[in-house]
């Protein structure tokens, strides 16, 4: 049994995800992979809690459903006033997990690698902003640095980009990565008002408060980017070229559909450009999705087109990617 | 720049194509991956040629276009009239790549893993029957064995299962694995009779001469038996349960138009189940493929559904997952 140990960075909706998935299946864990996953520190943006022998998730989880903060915690546990930061350089574990939003987390991740910790991340401007640095000293120091779930949640694209087709050459990829754009959409076209699409996806925690990243399409950017990334080189985020959904009226909508299409925001990728826009598509055309689903195209030399679709939000469907990634580096790292 | 040597075993249609894509893409190999990939041998149905510095492809291609067979090849090279057995005994190389339809290759596929060399395959028969054996013999040796190519030829369904989704448990997946039928189907949906789709698929050397293995669904029950023994375990053939399309008529297909459905050779896997048969869908089912493109649908308790689709035959597509896996061979393998 190979042990490995996790430091849990951001403990929102996908951190619990994560650490119910860890403490669900840690059986099916030890069982498939011979891989004892064990929590050592827990960080919220309140505080730390950290205990080198593992932390009981159950216990952890309950806290946080009831308290709604780690600094409430009281009994066995020691709570530090630790960030994230500190966390990477203090405790003792074997991978990192940033599960926060924190903008300025590349930081802390190039921290951590250059401690030989593997860095898993969800966390997108890191990926988007510093990739060529995270991923040049990932490999100058010989640990993974992953974050399928920073595309399409646990939809296997950015494993399917890295880890499979090697023989082929991607030309272009087109793909519609922001749920709740395609969402409020879909209410549009059962004859909502944009202004009522939006309301409904905010009450059902699809849409932020402040919308504006999914709406203006900044989202299906970051995320084209961190394709491009991959399939190309690293892409200045600065000159994607960017438009929302914002000024896509009922009308449209609504002739849209008579004529049999539908409207969906597209995100392109090619060599050299990141495009996002708002694409009328016939309604049985692969990206033509429906709901929180994602769906990428990938066209490359050899094998022409090739479609995966699935899940693109959702806390067990994001907690997927970043355990699997979890997985894969306690896998490939050698000395842990 | 690492170097690699092959010994390709079969140079039929597969074989020619996974030659004019290390030919065509050596460069790009070398780019990307370091990795300098040199054929050592080359094995036909009449003789083997072999020449340890590498043998040049573009003049392997041209003898094989013009004269049909490798024994022909005069002037440079020596012919021998070695085996796939011999082959792998006898030749020095880090990877064998079988693009035979020998249904007996296990013994040779074992005996090459003993000697520690990797082994590539797009020959469905010994992944289907020997899969435990292999698998454990390649565990034990501590050398890769591939076989991307045996199920929805380069598109990466076996990636995905095999070097993805970590998290999930995979509950069941659905497929339309077998491009043959589906073109015969499409047929009969433009008002063709089985007879006359079938001739057709024949022409165009969809089908082949003799067609039942495709028709009756033994080939989609290979596969489906494939993806059985890496999402679950190892699976006796035996006991699949296999119904062909050799019963549709015409009528029912007619009948399917009007209702909005079409039938398809749907292969269903679950733990300790493997199904092929016949079912009607709605046009709109992510089953409901056209042509050649096979589909995978994979439901699974984290991720729920997740569908990929792409090229299920052809020579380039195919060559894409035997060359994919040669790359993932060679990247894998330390000794090399």
């Amino acid at each position: 049994m190979k042990e490995v140990s996790l430091s849990l960075i951001g403990f929102g909706n996908v951190g619990k995800g994560v650490a119910e998935v860890i403490l669900n299946k840690n059986q099916y864990f030890k069982e498939k992979y011979g891989l004892d996953i064990k929590v050592v520190s827990i960080t919220d943006s309140t505080a730390t809690i950290w205990d080198p022998e593992g932390i009981d998730l159950k216990e952890a989880l309950e806290i946080k459903r009831s308290f709604g903060s780690l600094k409430f915690w009281g009994s066995e546990y020691d709570i530090y006033d630790l960030k994230p930061p500190d966390v990477v350089e203090e405790v003792e574990s074997d991978v990192i997990v940033d599960v926060t939003n924190d903008k300025n987390a590349a930081d802390w991740h190039l921290k951590a690698l250059n401690n030989g910790k593997a860095v898993v991340t969800s966390n997108k401007p890191p990926v988007v902003f510093r990739y060529r640095e995270l991923l040049e000293t990932a490999y100058k120091k010989n640990v993974p640095y992953l974050f399928e779930a920073t595309v399409m949640a646990g939809t296997p694209i950015i494993s399917l980009l890295r880890n499979a087709l090697f023989a082929d050459s991607v030309e272009r990829i087109w793909g519609v990565l922001n749920g709740t754009t395609t969402f409020i959409l879909n209410c549009m076209e059962e004859g909502m008002s944009f202004e009522e699409a939006l309301k409904k996806a905010q009450e059902l925690g699809i849409a932020e408060r402040d919308p504006s990243n999914d709406i203006g399409g900044i989202d299906a950017g970051y995320k084209g980017v961190i394709l491009h990334n991959i399939a190309f080189h690293p892409f200045d985020f600065k000159k994607a070229s960017i438009e929302g959904i914002e000024r896509i009226s009922e009308k449209e909508i609504q002739e849209n559909i008579k004529k049999g299409t539908v409207t969906r925001l597209v995100t392109l990728v090619e060599n050299g450009k990141v495009e996002v826009r708002p694409i009328k598509l016939p309604t049985n055309h692969p990206l033509a999705v429906k709901g929180t689903s994602n769906v990428a195209l990938i066209e490359s030399d050899l094998l022409g087109e090739l479609v995966i679709k699935g899940a693109g939000a959702g806390v067990k469907e994001t907690a997927s990617g970043v355990v699997s990634d979890i997985i894969r580096a306690s896998l490939e790292t050698k000395h842990l």
